[in-house]
């Protein structure tokens, strides 16, 4: 047997010891992010975790790094119901769109940290950086095709899925218990706002229709 | 001259002192709220009223008597419009609604601290309390009336105000500069879709749809 073996095999008690201390605060986060956001207090996730606040920096340098661990796989998730979405937006535009909608705001409200972590994308992670270019670059793509269908009104703009998720932040943050019954019921109201109708809306706000969108769009345009 | 009048007059230097500290107090609550909303660190309050710690604790016992203070003003006259509407509804059902809805987002919208304390009432005021159920007695009648009018569509429910109210507040709280832009666009498309309209929507939250309005309206039966 190498020595290597010996600290480094999958069975060594060491290894596994850390190992159950990061899956417990991975499991202890998810719960804390989802009863108070993803600004929750780093040392109630350590004390539900049962392990010390050192602990958690030793296996999570910073927040970023723990927001990831619990939001990786919904995030990567995210990304690929958006890139369905555009595809269906090419036969089936309203449908593409409710559907997409209706999954995201469900999401969101089900899960206080998931709705910060939409609303607010982390700059500081690559993995996460990435789903978000990707849930960006298939977002424009599926409004793009919404709108060429004419299925939205004619001002309907992409920064309204922004809109709508800051909006549902509010209800999953602020309603309680109600927060999935009272998002549903939001999501109706908006869908039925979006469909085409000849009154005009306010301009969406001027940092929004600039920056991101324009950039990811000239990137798809690349 | 009485001893009374010696530490209880205004022009007292001790009595002046202390007006003043409240006075700096209010103003730098009303500051650190409305950048970061109600539940903000009451030291950061006291460091930009340049107070110590103590002494805002000396002239606010708890966090609802200096949010009491900061939005007495606020309040009244959130009840007071709320009055307006209801009245103004008997003859411009739709009008009366859509200035009562414009206005209350945009106060919101232009302050997060606001939009906490109409989203989330003080229990413990009873200042605040009785505004609150002035406000609310006037809104239920002023959506009696809009549906009496046949001007909204016909399963548009008074918690549906209270649906708006949380999702500005996500606004208020998430977008930042963009708060007012975005939350007038929201203002647009929720206008837009409480018109009449043939499709249902899902039911409002069980917990809504009991509870305080139908104490208010039993009230008001009364």
């Amino acid at each position: 047997m190498s020595q290597k073996s010996s600290t480094s095999a999958p069975s060594s008690p060491l290894r596994a010891d850390a190992e159950r201390n990061r899956l417990a605060l991975v499991c202890a986060a998810a719960a804390v992010f989802k009863r108070s956001g993803t600004g929750a207090p780093l040392d109630e996730v350590a004390r539900e975790a049962a392990v010390g606040i050192a602990t958690l920096y030793r296996r999570f340098p910073d927040r970023d790094s723990l927001i990831e661990a619990v939001f990786e796989a919904k995030m990567r998730d995210y990304a690929e119901r958006a890139g369905a979405a555009a595809e269906r937006a090419l036969t089936e535009p309203w449908a593409a769109l409710e559907q997409y909608v209706t999954h995201i705001m469900a999401e969101q409200s089900a899960d206080p940290g998931f709705a910060d972590v939409v609303a607010a994308p982390l700059t500081g992670s690559r993995v996460f950086l990435t789903h978000h270019r990707d849930a960006l670059a298939s977002t424009i793509t599926l409004i793009d095709r919404v709108k060429a269908a004419g299925v939205v009104r004619p001002d309907f703009e992409h920064a309204d899925l922004f809109l709508l998720t800051l909006a549902n932040t509010g209800l999953s943050h602020g309603a309680g218990k109600s927060a999935q019954e009272a998002s549903r019921r939001l999501c109706a109201y908006m869908l039925e706002s979006f469909k085409p109708t000849p009154k005009p809306l306010p301009p969406v706000p001027r940092a929004w229709a600039a920056s991101s969108v324009r950039r990811s769009r000239a990137q798809i345009a690349r």
